[in-house]
C-alpha cells in the first residue's frame, strides 16, 4: 500500500507515519510512504519500505507529480495554515487551506482510482450562539477564516466523494493537547503550552479565562481517529463524509488542576493567567462540547480525563 | 448610487435592474447601473442614469476593472452555473460559482470601501435525510455540485463580511416559478415549464413524481427579497450573513391543479408526467419546507398560494 501524508513534518504527521509503518492500514502493510511538507524531511531507513520526502507547495504540479505520479492508495492531508495565522494572513489561509486542498483533490481525481482521502476539520467550524451540546446536524458558523476554510474543505471532500473522484473522509478534530514541541500560531496553542511548558520547568501563559470551555483530544486519540477514518467502510458513511469526533469537555482551570495533581503544585504555579483579546475572541467562539453521535456509533472514542491525557503525554514525550 | 449586477442578462437580473431603476436602493436613486454578463447587453437609454454593459468572464481582471474600477456601492452577484449544468460539468461549476464569486469578492475588497454584496444560495444547499421543516440552524448537506458551490459561496461571503471586506448578504432562494423565457439547465427548470408552456398552448414535461415537495417563490418575491437583502441594516445580521427565505410549500400535482383552475383543464392536460431519474435524484434531494424563522423576523415574506403565483405570471409576462 502506497500512502501520502501532507504536512508530514507536523507532530500529527510524524506520529501518524510511525503508526502506519508499524501497523499498516486496513490490515495491509504500507510498502511506500511519501512524506510531503514545505521543507525536506529526513526519512528514516526501514527495510522493505520505501520512504520518500517531497518538499514544496501543494499547488506545485511538479510536487504533485512527485508525490502521486505513481498512483496512491490513501492520502492523509494534514497540511494547513492554522487559526491565528489564517486570521493574520487571510490570503495565505485561503491559498493553503482551500486552494491547496482543492489541488490535492484534483490530483487524486486525475488518477482515476478514487483513492482514500482523509483530512481534518476543526471545532473552529463553529462559532457564535450555539447549543451547549452541539449536535451533528448543527450548521457550521465559523467565526474565523481558518474555520471558514476548513468548512469549505469539508464541503469539497464530500462532493468529490459523491462524484467518485476520491473516497473522502473528514474528521472534525477537537483541540489537540498535549502537543509536543513548541507553541505554534494556532489560537489553541496555549492548550498544550499550559501543560507542556510547566512539566518542563518553564512558564506558560493562558490567554483565555480559566472557565473557557475547551473540547479536547490527546494526540494518541487524534492519530487513532485518522487511521480509523481511513479504515471505515465507505458504505457506512454514504454521501456525508464529515465526522465530528468525540472529545473531552474541560476548561483551562480543570487542566491546571490535573497538572497540579500529576506534575505538582509548583508546575501548576508556572501558568500565568494573562488574557489576550485576540486569542480569546477566536477560542471563546468555539463550542465547548459536541454530541458526536455519529462518530460514537462508528466507534470513535474520546479521552476519559485530563489526568489520562497528561499521563499519556509524559509516557510518549518525556 | 452606483450598482453592479452580474448575470444581468438572466431573468432575475433584468427584473432587478428594472426595480432598481424605478425605486432606487435604500432610498437613494441609482445614477449608474453596470450590467455584467457573458455577452453584451443592450442597455436601455434613460435620462439621468448611466447604464453600462460589461461582457466577459468574472475572472477576467479587465472586466473587473471595467465593472468596478470607478468604485461601487452595491453588487448583486447573480451569475452562476445552474444545478444540472454543474452536475454535468463539475469544473465549470467550481470555476464560475466558487472562483467567480471569490474573484468578485476580491475585487470588492480591493476597493477598500466595503460595498454591499448581495448574492444567492439555494434550497440545493440541503439534501439527504432532513426534518420535514428545515430550521435555520440545519447543517447544509448538499447532494449536488451546484449546492456545494453555493454553500461555499455562503461561507466566503460571511467571512469576507466578518473581515470588513464587503458588507455581504446571501439569500437562500426557493425554486423560482414561474420563470419567463425558455427552459434552462437548472434541474428545477420544470417547475416553471409546467405552468409557462401550457399557458402558451405548448406541452411540458414534469420529470419528477407528482407529490415531490417543492419550496417555491415567485419572481416578484425573489426580486423583492434581493432588494430587501441589500437594504437590511448590517447590525441586524451580525456575523451570519446567510438568510433562508420563506417560500410556498407545494407539489407538481398542486401546481397543475392551480393551473387547471386558472388556465383551464386543457392547459393542465398539456403537462406530460415522464419521470427522469437524473433530474429526480437532484430535485428529490432538496427539502420541501423551511422554517425561515430569521427571514420572517427580518420581514421577508412568501407567496400565499400557487394561484397567486400563476396570476402574477400572467400579469407580468402574458
Amino acid at each position: 500500500m502506497r500512502v501520502l501524508i501532507t504536512g508530514a513534518a507536523g507532530f500529527l504527521g510524524r506520529k501518524l507515519a510511525a503508526v502506519l509503518l508499524s501497523d499498516g492500514l486496513s490490515g495491509t502493510a504500507v510498502h511506500e510512504l511519501i512524506l510531503w511538507d514545505q521543507l525536506p524531511i529526513a526519512a528514516p531507513e526501514i527495510s522493505d519500505v520505501i520512504i520518500r520526502s517531497v518538499s514544496g507547495d501543494l499547488l506545485d504540479e511538479e510536487c504533485q507529480e512527485a508525490a502521486m505520479g505513481d498512483g496512491i492508495d490513501a492520502v492523509f492531508h494534514l497540511a494547513a495554515v492554522v487559526s491565528a495565522q489564517a486570521e493574520a494572513d487571510f490570503d495565505l489561509g485561503l491559498r493553503v487551506n482551500i486552494d491547496g486542498t482543492r489541488a490535492l483533490l484534483g490530483a487524486c481525481r486525475k488518477l482515476g482510482t478514487c483513492p482514500r482521502f482523509v483530512t481534518t476539520s476543526s471545532v473552529a467550524a463553529f462559532g457564535g450562539e450555539l447549543p451547549d451540546l452541539v449536535p451533528d446536524t448543527q450548521a457550521p458558523t465559523p467565526r474565523s477564516t481558518y474555520g471558514m476554510t476548513k468548512v469549505v474543505g469539508e464541503l469539497m471532500v464530500s462532493d468529490y466523494a459523491r462524484k467518485g473522484f476520491v473516497d473522502g473522509r473528514v474528521i472534525r478534530v477537537p483541540t489537540v493537547s498535549v502537543r509536543p514541541g513548541k507553541p505554534n500560531q494556532a489560537a489553541s496553542s496555549f492548550a498544550s503550552s499550559i501543560i507542556r511548558e510547566p512539566l518542563n520547568g518553564e512558564a506558560a501563559v493562558c490567554p483565555v479565562a480559566p472557565d473557557t470551555p475547551i473540547w479536547l483530544t490527546s494526540p494518541r486519540r487524534a492519530v487513532t481517529a485518522l487511521v480509523k477514518a481511513a479504515e471505515i467502510d465507505a458504505a457506512a458513511l454514504g454521501d456525508d463524509r464529515v465526522i465530528t469526533l468525540p472529545g473531552l469537555r474541560t476548561t483551562p482551570e480543570e487542566m491546571t488542576e490535573a497538572l497540579a495533581r500529576i506534575g505538582g503544585a509548583a508546575a501548576a504555579a508556572r501558568v500565568e493567567w494573562t488574557r489576550n483579546e485576540d486569542i480569546e475572541a477566536i477560542v471563546a467562539s468555539w463550542p465547548g462540547a459536541f454530541a458526536a453521535t455519529r462518530a460514537k456509533a462508528l466507534g470513535f472514542g474520546a479521552d476519559e480525563s485530563m489526568d489520562e491525557i497528561i499521563q499519556a503525554h509524559i509516557e510518549d514525550e518525556l
